[in-house]
C-alpha cells in the first residue's frame, strides 16, 4: 500500500513536506534513510535507530540475495523479521550492484548475467527475479529494475546515443517490473526511477514515459555516479519538481548535508546515502559547523564533544543534554580520537550514531522549517553554519 | 575508601555474599567485572553496561598509560571522567602487561625496563611509578605492582626457588606500592596480590606476609598463566578462604561460568576476565545450557535466539521477554551467523552484550542463591543445565 499526502509546499522553492503512508506505518518527508546493505545498518542497532528518530530504513536486495540467501529470508516472513525493524523498509532492485561488479557482469536485453562475488556461480539477474526477491523481502517500498547508465566508461563520457539506449532499456524493464509486480500481488508499492543519464530530454522522455505507467512513486536515478558536483545539481534541478506533485519523489543516493538541502529546495521527499555510515566509520564527522577528522592530532586533547549543540549519545550521553545547554555526559573528541587510535570498536559505534543523528535531525529540522513556512531562513542558516568551519 | 560488609556465608562452602563500598558507590559481591582495557569495554557503551548491570569494570593501566597518555587523562580528571563511567573502576598495575611483553622487557629488583610497544620508546615501570599512574586514573580500587611469576618459561616449569624468588620480590614491592599509595594520599583502596607460583607452602608465605600489611583487600594472582585446569582449581581452593575473612577477595583474570562458580565456593567475592568479550568477538557464546558456536552452519536459518531463557537486548529484544516466556523481540541465531558471515560490526556488538549478561546475570544469580541460602542447588543446577550442551 502506499498513501502520500501533501501536507504543505514551500512558496520559496520547490521544497514540499509530506507524510507516506506504507506497509509497515506512516512516514514524514522530506526524509532520510540510513543504508542497511546486509539487513543492518552498519554499526548501529535498531533500538537505537528509533531513538534516533529513523523512519525507514533501507536494504540491498542483491546483498540480501547473496547473503543470508532466500530460503532463509521467507523463514522470517521477510527482512522485517530477520533484521527485527517494524518500520518501513525500501530496497534497491539490485541493479545498481550488478552494474558495480564491472567485469564480472554482461547485461542484456533480457537481464543481467554475472559470477557471484561470493562463491563465483553464474546468475542471472532480471527484472521479474528483482521481484520475486524483493517480494520475498517483504520491502514496503520495492525499486524497478533498471540500468544504472553510467557517466563516464574508461574515461570516455556517456554519449547522448547511448544514454538513450541504456534509458530505454531501463523504460522496458520499467514495463516488466510493473508485470511481474502485479503477477505477484505484491501488496507493497513499486517505484519507476528516471534515468537519462545528463541529458536533460532524455530524462524528460524517461519520465514522461514513467508518468504514463502510474507509478505510486518515483526515484532519480543514475546520479552521484561520478559526475562532476555541477553535473550533479542540473539533474537534481531538472528532474525532481517536473515529477507528478502529488506522488513521493525519491533522490537516489544523494549525498553531502549541502545535497539535501538542495535537494528538498528542488522537491525531493526521500533521500538514501551510505555517507553518514561510511565516514563515521572513516572518522569524518558531520556537525553544524562543518565537517570534523577524528584522526587530527589536534583532537587529542579535546574536551568538547563533536557538536556542541548535539543531543545524540555520542555528543550528550544518555540525558541527552547538549553541551552547549549545559550538558556534560557526552563523549569528548579526546576520547574519539583515542578510541580511533586504538581501533576500539565503541569508536565506530559513537561516530556512526553520531553522523545518523546529524542526518537525521537535519532532515527533522528541514520538516520543522516547512511546517513554520521558514524553509529560506532554514537553508540559509545551516548552509553558513556548516560554511564557518569547526 | 572502602568497606566491606560481610552479609552472609554458606553453609555447605566458603562462598559469601557481601557488600563492598567504594569511592563511585556501593558494589554487590560476588561479582563480575567486565575488562575495559583501553578505556571502554569492547563492544559496548557504558549505557548498556549499565543496563546489564555491570557494577565495576575493570581499566588497564599500561595500555591506558602508552594511550591516551597520563597528561590527557590527567585533563579529564581521571579515568572516569575519560570513558564517561561514573560507577566504580579497578585497574590492575600494569605488571601483567609489561611482563607479557617478553623479550621487550627486563625485569630487575627496581622495577621493569622495556620498550614502548607504541613507539619503541625505553620505559621504566616501578611500584612508585604505577601507584602514581593509578592516582591519576583515579581508580577506585588499585592493585600493587607484583611480577607475575610464570607457570613455565620455554617448557621449563617454574622451580621452587624461581617461584620463591619472585614471590618475595613481590613482597618487597607490595610494601614500596603502599609506602608510595600512603604518601600520594591517595583517598581509594589498594589490594595486595598473592604470588608464589603452583607452591602452597609460597602462597601461604606470600598470603601471611601481606596480611601483616594490613591491606584493604587481597588479590589472588598469577592463576590463569597457562597452567592446567587442575593446578588452576588447586590453587584457588588453597588461597582465597585462607585470606581475612572481613576483607575483599579478588581472584585475577579467572575463567570459565564453572570456574567463577568453584571460585565463589571457595570464597572468592571479585572476578575479572576477558573470556565473554573476547569470545564474543570470536563467535563463542555462553549459554544456560553450554557454550554455542554462531560460525557453525546449523545455525544458519534457526530463529530461535542464542539462549531461550535470556533477557538480553541480543536474545530478547527492548522489551527483555525471553524466548520461553514467549517474547519474540530478540535477535536469531540465523541473524547472528550471517552477521559474523558478512563481518557486520552488529554481529559483535549482540554478542558482546550477550555474553557480557551471561556473566553478570549469572553473579546475580549467585548472589541471590546466597541471600537465599540456596547456593548448593544452585550450583549444582547450573553445572547440569550447563553440561547438558545447547
Amino acid at each position: 500500500m502506499l498513501q502520500f499526502d501533501l501536507l504543505k509546499t514551500d512558496p520559496t522553492s520547490h521544497a514540499r513536506r509530506g507524510a507516506l503512508t506504507l506497509g509497515h506505518g506512516v512516514v514524514q518527508t522530506p526524509l532520510f534513510m540510513p543504508v542497511g546493505t546486509y539487513g543492518t545498518v552498519k554499526g548501529v542497532t535498531p533500538r537505537s535507530l528509533h531513538e534516533m528518530g529513523a523512519q525507514i530504513i533501507l536494504g540491498n536486495t542483491f546483498h540480501l540475495w547473496m547473503r543470508p540467501g532466500l530460503d532463509v529470508l521467507q523463514g522470517f516472513g521477510g527482512l522485517h523479521g530477520f533484521e527485527k525493524w517494524d518500520k518501513p523498509i525500501l530496497t534497491d532492485s539490485g541493479g545498481f550492484q550488478v552494474w558495480s561488479l564491472g567485469a564480472m557482469r554482461r547485461i542484456t536485453e533480457e537481464g543481467v548475467h554475472f559470477a557471484s562475488p561470493v562463491n563465483g556461480d553464474r546468475l542471472f539477474l532480471s527484472p521479474e527475479l528483482s521481484m520475486q526477491i524483493q517480494t520475498v523481502l517483504g520491502s514496503d517500498v520495492v525499486m524497478q529494475l533498471d540500468e544504472c547508465t553510467p557517466y563516464e566508461t574508461r574515461g570516455q563520457l556517456t554519449t547522448e546515443g547511448e544514454a538513450r539506449q541504456s534509458m530505454e532499456m531501463s523504460l522496458r524493464w520499467a514495463r516488466r517490473s510493473q508485470a511481474e509486480f502485479q503477477r505477484l500481488n505484491n501488496p507493497n508499492a513499486l517505484f519507476g526511477i528516471v534515468q537519462g543519464g545528463m541529458y536533460e530530454n532524455l530524462r524528460a522522455e524517461s519520465l514522461a514515459a514513467l508518468v504514463a505507467m502510474d507509478f505510486p512513486g518515483y526515484a532519480v536515478g543514475g546520479v552521484s555516479v561520478g559526475e562532476p558536483k555541477e553535473e550533479m545539481l542540473r539533474v537534481m534541478a531538472h528532474t525532481p519538481h517536473r515529477l507528478p506533485a502529488h506522488k513521493p519523489r525519491y533522490l537516489m543516493g544523494v549525498g553531502t548535508p549541502e545535497d539535501l538541502l538542495e535537494g528538498v529546495a528542488q522537491g525531493v521527499d526521500m533521500f538514501d546515502c551510505v555517507m553518514p555510515t561510511r565516514n563515521a566509520r572513516n572518522g569524518t564527522l558531520f556537525t553544524r559547523f562543518g565537517d570534523l577528522k577524528i584522526r587530527n592530532a589536534r583532537h587529542r586533547a579535546d574536551q568538547q564533544p563533536l557538536d556542541s549543540s548535539c543531543s545524540c549519545y555520542a555528543c550528550a550521553g544518555p540525558s541527552g543534554v547538549p553541551w552547549d545547554q549545559g550538558g556534560r555526559e557526552g563523549f569528548s573528541r579526546a576520547y574519539l580520537h583515542h578510541l580511533d587510535r586504538c581501533g576500539e570498536m565503541l569508536g565506530p559505534m559513537l561516530t556512526t550514531v553520531h553522523n545518523l543523528h546529524y542526518y537525521l535531525n537535519l532532515m527533522r529540522e528541514v520538516r520543522d522549517a516547512l511546517d513554520a513556512g521558514e524553509f529560506a531562513q532554514l537553508r540559509a542558516r545551516l548552509r553558513a553554519e556548516r560554511a564557518r568551519g569547526v
